[in-house]
């Protein structure tokens, strides 16, 4: 027991006496907890009867009170849905982990039903031996479990041109964070056996689109996953089950979902998503290709947008998400001030390579209006940069890799608008 | 790029070449991965059409091919289903996560139904200033997040008196490990000011059972904490919606669900739930209290009754969870043949504290018959000890607190049994 605590010595008040710490007046009940009414435990109706019983739901669902914590796409931003993306509602989310139900999906012509029984997996090409794979025979190779954020390459993308999305969610809602479990892509490519001239791999889905895309041999053998696990049970439909690729810190893209070939070859394709989509258009109107890893970057989620301060002066939660495609994330620094003054947050739990970090600032609200910034550090010292920096290089015609400094402006109102600050 | 990939030197055939290592003859084919059949790729109808659109399910549930993978209650266990329990299937899920869908649930009077805004939390008693929180109130304190598992105390309880139940579903699935996020129950206890007689707290719900327990202050303030997110979001209806307590490493019971009030006093308040319920019957007939700590434990998942072996002789990846609720898990041993002979296994990642653990041991099946355990040892030396060591202590009527060495009978045709050895 703290000597605090034992000497009966409190810091009772939190939310009223910082409150006016902070400078500004309270109304009174405002500011949170108050002395009991006696008889307000008594006036809970849901206590004098029986609830449901564990046969109800065999597989749960969110509470109804939570029905607007869900993936949401954004009707003008795609000719149709079938190719097209939706958010995780990260601004209602807390922790690390994303729960499937609600993590983001992109498809490029949309989510198909695959059984593990006609699931086959193909490697052809420069290897020893050609070989296809059961759903059944991969359960049979070493597994390994690993946690990693998928972010789309466009995540933020409508950031490049102006501020246009008003909420975390579809600012930064393309990426999700899961536990994977699966069998190294190492594993399988040494069961083929790769030829000593294969030194890139192509990889393609089962769904129309095929969504194909070429990996170079040293990170297919470093620490690209098939999975068939995340989160602990079976991928869900939207997610590629039976069996995605998982690449770790790299965009979202590569991730080939419902996985059913790679093939080994001395040079890459250069195929649609290579090469016409997935590069980057620069300042002087040329495009960058392999333009792979998602660097260093972070948003607070809450207040934000979709969730303004509804409480009047004093103590706030800010909080947010920070990732690195690179390696662990090493700090996060928030500013209630558009960047005149820095502070460090507190990592929920220190950073893991290319998973996504909660960070928490517990700050005193003056009420008055704050512009809310953080900026993620990760362990190679990248600092995450601000836009400006970013369209020097890049201009304002570019769609992915967009990894700037995000403003909120909280106003005196409490609500909060996506905001550009020079 | 290691040597072997460069060289072209690959472990190719892996799947039957170390089958016939393990000394088993492999029908031609049952091994695993095949050469290629040119056609097979072109044999999938899946990839001719477009697929659902990121519309279709707002908020995902699992694929209907895994409909089996789901919380189940055993009839007879209990008299009705609202007082009852089901289990976590944790025979079908991988890496450490427990899903919150699927996550086990024990009511004592039913899953009640709880908004945010109705929602009320009372501290009082031994306290400087009782207090009230809404649920806004709780979301304006500092804020941690943590996974911890939690187990039921009667997890495995049907072992005292034999192997009655078959599948590890059934026999270890009263637990599920989730990442929670709250504030930390110290944190409102400072707000309330401890007075210094102080000793204990006393939790309740709001369900009508109330569920009450009694807590002493040293864990009160040390790790408990205040939860409103599970795996990132709301808490399920099932699991406490809005807000449960957290008791990191101690049964389940005391973890309360729908929480509504927190009383400090100098004394356990000796309520049902922790005289006639949740206490462990030794074996001279007297009944042992306060037995708050589940002990270090592990169980393999799969191959399990539940999961057979399907494959004939050759690899098979024999995995399963270990924790404890005393610290972080330092090592899983296994054994194939009823503990003549133990492996260590390979620990997903390193243990962290009261936490599961996933392990696998890589594994060439030579078809004959196996007796499958596993050993926890947690980070304090504890060694998870067997059925006999235990029932010397504790006789074969207890309920609670069974953390015995669990063995699965492997037959030859790949089946397997719950059994006891001696």
């Amino acid at each position: 027991m703290s000597d605090d605590i034992a000497k009966g010595t409190t810091r009772r008040g939190f939310l009223s006496a910082t409150a006016a710490a902070g400078g500004a007046l309270v109304a009174a009940g405002a500011a949170g907890a108050a002395t009991p009414d006696p008889l307000i435990m008594e006036k809970q109706p849901w206590a004098t009867g029986l609830g449901d019983g564990v046969d109800a739901v065999p597989y749960g669902m969110p509470i109804k009170f939570e029905s607007h914590v869900v993936r949401r796409n954004v009707s003008w931003l795609t000719a149709d849905v079938i190719s097209s993306i939706n958010f995780t509602p990260i601004h209602a989310l807390d922790g690390t982990i994303t729960p499937q139900g609600c993590a983001f999906e992109r498809h490029h012509s949309g989510a198909i039903e695959l059984s593990k029984d006609d699931y086959r997996l193909m490697i052809n090409g420069l290897v020893e031996t050609p070989l296809v794979f059961t759903y059944a025979d991969l359960e049979r190779f070493p597994r390994v479990t690993h946690t990693y954020f998928c972010e789309c390459a466009a995540n933020t993308g409508m950031e490049w041109a102006g501020s246009q999305l008003n909420g975390s969610q579809f600012t930064h809602g393309m990426i999700h964070n899961m536990e994977y479990t699966g069998v190294t892509l190492r594993t399988l490519l040494q069961e083929a056996g790769v030829k000593p001239e294969g030194k890139w791999v192509f990889v393609e889905g089962s769904d129309a689109s095929s969504n194909g895309r070429s990996i170079p041999i040293e990170k297919a053998l470093n620490d690209c996953l098939i999975a068939f696990k995340a989160n602990g049970e079976a991928l869900r439909k939207e997610h590629g089950y039976p069996v995605r690729l998982v690449v770790p810190g790299w965009e979202g893209n590569m991730w080939v979902k419902w996985l059913r070939r790679i093939e080994v070859g001395d040079a890459p394709w250069e195929q649609r998503e290579e090469t016409s989509k997935y590069t980057d258009t620069m300042a002087d109107g040329t495009s960058r290709k392999w333009t792979w890893v998602m660097d260093a970057k972070s948003v607070i989620t809450a207040p934000s947008p979709q969730v303004p301060i509804t409480h009047g002066p004093g103590p706030v939660v800010i909080t947010g998400l920070a990732w690195s495609g690179r390696g662990a994330i090493k700090r996060v620094d928030v500013t209630v001030d558009g960047g005149k003054t820095w502070h460090e947050a507190r990592l929920a739990s220190p950073g893991q390579p290319m998973a996504l970090t909660r960070f928490y600032f517990d700050h005193v609200w003056d009420g008055t209006e704050m512009l809310l910034q953080s900026r993620a550090i990760d362990e190679t010292g990248y600092v995450q940069p601000t836009k400006a920096q970013l369209r020097e290089v890049r201009g304002v015609n570019s769609v992915y890799h967009n990894n700037c400094i995000q403003t909120w402006w909280v106003k005196a109102s409490g609500e909060a608008e996506n905001v550009e600050i020079s």
